[in-house]
This record gives C-alpha cells, sequence and structure tokens, in this order.
C-alpha cells in the first residue's frame, strides 16, 4: 500500500481521487473549488482520498480545463495603509480552500489608475473583482459589473452582478463624540480628513450634529484640517495649542491623525488621558498598542475584506447576494478620561 | 484644429502619434516604455503629440502587438506588515511611468504556497517576478530564474536572470548593541525573533558578539523569545521583569516587538527612556511616532523594494545588474538615555 501511494503521489490525479474515493469527478472539483454542498460522507471520503494518494490541486491545470482563472482580482488603494490592508487579510483569509488565488493591483485614489488597472485585472481573465474604496464613481463601477462580477466597499450599489459594502461613518463620528460628551467633555477639538474624502466630510458632520444634539455650540474654529497621516494630526494639534483655543479633548478623524496628535502633545509635555483625552476613527491594529491604547471607533475592515470576498464567490457562481450587516462600534481603552 | 482633436481623441493610435511627432511608432513605443535613450527633442515631440491628440496608451493593446504582458509579478508573504508594504511603495515608485503594472500575491512564508503563486504569475505571462523574502529556497527561485527573469530580496542569489539584494543583518544587531554601550548600558535585554527566521538567528548573533567585543558576559537569561510581534514583545517583557533579571536596556529584535515591549513597561509604570531604554530595528514608518519617537536601526526597505523593480526591468530588457549596495543605518531617537 505504502509502495503504491509513493508512486502514485507525483502524478494523482482528480480521476484517481475520484476512483479512490468512489465519487465522480466533478464532485471532487466541486469539494476543492468549496463550490458546492456535498454529503459528509463523501466529503470525507474525498479527504482521505486526497490524503493517501498526496494529491496536490493543480490550480493551473484546473483553470485551463474549467476555462476559470480561478483568481480574484482585488483593487487596492494604499499598499501601506493598515486601513486597505486590514481588509486585504480579510479577503485573503476567505479565500483559504477555496482554490482561488487573489491578484492584488493599486489605484492610489486616482480615477483614471483605478481604472485602468480593473481593465488589468479583467484582460488577466480574473473571475470576479472586489475593490476597496477608491474614486471610481458607482457607474462606473456599474459599467464594470456588466462584464465581471464585483463586489465594492466603501460603495454603494444597485446592480445585478455587483454589490457595495458601506459603512455607516456618520453615525460612527456621532458615536466618538457622545462618547466624549458623556465623559464629560464640552470643549472638543476635530482634527478633520481630507474634504476630498466623502468619508471625512461625514465623519465631520457627525461630530457637530452630536455636539449640537447635546446643545454646544459648533465652533468652526475648534476644527482643525488634517490629513489622514500621522503628520497632520501633529500640526493639527500645533494649529490648535498656538491658537489658544480652550479644549480638554480631541477628536481625530481617522487613528493615524490620532498617533500625531499624541505625539505633538507629548513633544510639549501635555499628558493623556489626564490633561488631554484623544478618541480616534478605525481601531488600526496598532492602536491597542499606543501608549496610551487609543480609545477609538472600530470599523471593521477585516471583516469586510472577509464578507466582501465571500459575496463575490457567491456572484461569480451566480448565487443572490444580500448586504452585508457591518457596524461601527465605539472601543474604550485608555486616551479618555472622565472629567467633571 | 480642436475639432481635429475631439475627433482623434477617442481613438488615437501609436500611429497617429507617431506621425504628429515625425518619429516612428517604434520610437514613441520605446518612450512609453521608458526602455530607450531618445533625442530630448524626438521625446519632446512625441510628449506634445500626446498632449495634442489626447493619447492614452492602452497597455493591454500594447501587450498584445508586443507580446509582451507589461506587468511585473510581486510574491510578497504578508500583505499587512508594514515590513513588507514599504518594500511594495519602493516598487511602485521605481514602475511609475514605465508603462509596467505591478501584479501581486502572497505567500505566508509557505513554501509550498509560494511556489504555488509564483507559478500563477507566470502563468499570468508576467514579464518578470519581485520575490520578497519569504522561505523558497535560493535553489528554487534560480530553477524559476531559467524561465523568468527574478530579483529577490532576502536572499543570495548567483545566477544568470536572477539577482538577490540581502542585508547585513548581522552588522545591524551590531549597530544597535553598540549604541547602547555607548551609552552607558551594560545590562542589555535582548527580545529575540522566532528560532525558524534566518534574519532572527543572525541579529542574535550580532547582540551576542557585540557584548562580548565589549567584555560584557553574554548572559542567556537575558535573552527572552519574541516572535516578531508586538503581542510577543509585550510578553518578553513580562517575562524579564518576573524573572526579576536587572537590566538597563532592552534591545528588541524588529520594532513591532519593541511597540509591545514599551506597552508593557507602560502598564507597570516603568518610564522609556528614564528608567529603562529600548532600542528596535526595522525603523517602520510607526516608529518617528511612536511615544517616545523609537531609536532603532533602519532597514532600507523601500529602497530595496525601488532597486529591486528597477533592477527586473533591467534584466528583462537583458541589460546586466549589480547588486545594489544598500547599508543599515543607526537611527537615533528619544527611547535610549545616556546613562553612567
Amino acid at each position: 500500500m505504502t509502495k503504491i501511494m509513493t508512486d502514485y503521489s507525483p502524478t494523482a490525479t482528480v480521476h484517481e481521487v475520484a476512483r479512490a474515493a468512489g465519487v465522480s469527478p466533478a464532485t471532487v472539483s466541486r469539494i476543492l473549488n468549496g463550490s458546492a454542498r456535498v454529503s459528509d460522507a463523501k466529503r470525507r471520503a474525498v479527504e482521505q482520498a486526497i490524503a493517501q494518494l498526496n494529491y496536490k490541486p493543480n490550480l493551473l491545470a484546473q483553470s485551463l480545463k474549467s476555462g476559470r482563472a480561478m483568481t480574484i482580482g482585488i483593487l487596492t488603494q494604499d499598499v501601506v495603509s493598515p486601513f486597505f490592508t486590514e481588509s486585504l487579510r480579510g479577503i485573503e483569509s476567505a479565500l483559504i480552500g477555496t482554490g482561488y488565488a487573489p491578484l492584488i493591483v493599486s489605484g492610489h485614489w486616482q480615477q483614471d489608475e483605478e481604472s485602468d488597472r480593473v481593465e488589468l485585472l479583467i484582460a488577466r481573465r480574473v473571475d470576479g473583482i472586489v475593490i476597496l474604496s477608491g474614486s471610481l464613481s458607482e457607474a462606473q463601477i456599474t459599467t464594470f459589473a456588466q462584464r465581471i462580477p464585483i463586489v465594492a466597499t466603501g460603495h454603494r450599489l444597485a446592480a445585478r452582478r455587483a454589490l457595495g459594502i458601506k459603512f455607516d461613518q456618520y453615525n460612527g463620528a456621532r458615536l466618538a463624540t457622545q462618547h466624549l460628551i458623556e465623559m464629560g467633555h464640552r470643549r472638543i477639538a476635530f482634527i478633520a480628513g481630507p474634504v476630498e474624502h466623502e468619508d471625512a466630510r461625514v465623519r465631520l458632520e457627525g461630530y457637530r450634529d452630536a455636539l449640537m444634539n447635546e446643545r454646544i455650540a459648533y465652533e468652526p474654529d475648534m476644527v482643525v484640517q488634517g490629513n489622514f497621516l500621522e503628520s497632520g494630526g501633529m500640526l493639527a494639534v500645533n494649529q490648535l495649542l498656538e491658537s489658544r483655543q480652550q479644549f480638554t479633548a480631541i477628536f481625530a478623524a481617522n487613528d493615524q491623525s490620532a498617533y500625531g496628535a499624541r505625539l505633538a502633545l507629548y513633544r510639549r509635555g501635555i499628558r493623556v488621558p489626564e490633561d488631554i483625552s484623544i478618541i480616534g476613527f478605525d481601531d488600526l491594529p496598532a492602536s491597542s498598542y499606543a501608549t496610551p491604547p487609543l480609545t477609538t471607533v472600530r470599523q471593521p475592515v477585516y471583516e469586510a475584506g472577509l464578507m466582501a470576498a465571500q459575496s463575490l464567490l457567491q456572484l461569480i457562481r451566480g448565487e443572490p447576494v444580500d448586504s452585508p450587516d457591518l457596524t461601527l462600534e465605539l472601543i474604550v481603552r485608555e486616551s479618555v478620561r472622565r472629567i467633571n
């Protein structure tokens, strides 16, 4: 038996696996693709045959036979930003064991580049595309979706072979502001994101409305412009301190801005949270390891990537999909102090 | 004229650009590919014609005509780790304006997966591959290089169509340790990386040899095991403190371990650098924004990515390449204090 296994192992085919398991080759393929429900008994038999024959699915051969590329294209915007890389991690998790490999391209928030990259993926015969945020219009994405299944995060989409997954940024910003107010803060500065980002504009609205809801005056001088990066957070705090605004808390429109704000305060010997409280937005992995660990609003970007990929596989198989239910939540750590 | 431009713009071809510029279509292609030196006058004429005709190079058509895919495959290991994403950023910078698009896959330090992903890239007809570190053996990479040009960071390679770019980890670790010794530290704890990583083992050797070089005894109890992640850095510091080792400084084998160590000290009210000094290794972007900003050894990973891509384009054009000269350097920030 051992002898036979050794002889088989380098050349075992789907047909040999099927024969050993007593099922059809199509069933083996479906189990390998994760594309069909089969009985547990059959699945066990196939898994046992795969192990015995030391069968390794050849994705390329599989792809040639089925005419399918067995790849998922992913359009990201920034290969460095933790916000995007967490979604990539979610997508990768969803694809484990499906036989699909991810192929990643980057668009850098440039509509022309994003469009070229989607064309590149289509030309490389991917089976579907996940678009992570970016500057493509909903109309452009819908047009692409006539040629290939698409799931896009950060977009609202209503099309037959497209799904949009969008978080409620407005409520997230209200959550953060309300938390500061509940902790006794009334003089709350805001470090805004780039005005050209819709998410940044909506978070500012959420901050303003949460203040007004508690009858706290919205003061434009308490809003300083950042750039969603640490550098902008630093400059914003310097600007706030030089303008001699009185404030006890800072709401930074994203975590990276909060890190920069934190360092600017440290440089001046201002303690967090003893002297000034800070709250962020995103919950990047590094926020748990900031000193102090950062209180923030968690965007489930990993889960969004995971669900985007799962939904895309459903679209590829021609199954109906629903927009997943992903909500933002407040993560209380140690950067906000209760004041009287 | 305006009318003609408008009529031309959606369908302008390389031939029309060539005619308008008074050069051959091949010259236009070479300028677009960035693959040839042409006179400034010709280049200006072509750029003017491109602007006038509103010509947009169609990479796909270009690829079909030339039989070249105009894509560079990139095998990364971890889409989240800043260590890898900085290299990706370098590769992207190098490809700007070359007409080449990067296609990224991830191998997760799993030899089988890495090998499958390289096959996938070859099957997708990329023109060359950059391998960022990983577990493939030098022999495996050299074998792949018989089929396609390859540049691999973190590897030593000697083959005709392959180039390796490797940093001197040993000297980097000596630099860090010597800096602590020069600042008066003699009781230096070390948070090690995973033993299965060659880089981690070599950094430990550099630490040990730097101590011995200064006649400071190497004490195995001062070395605690980490995992190159923040979580491991935290646990390592807890273990050190519980073991009641006396130390005034910590050398963390990478920056992520240093962040975790920093938080563990913060939790116990131990100040950095007043009570304990910390030095890291990598110089991740976040290290400039840590509180205090982290003293560390800079690995030029961005530059390595940049040079890897530039060298790969040379290999693709059949030009000879030399291993670039990239050295590690000490970045002094605020996490190490001089003691008496």
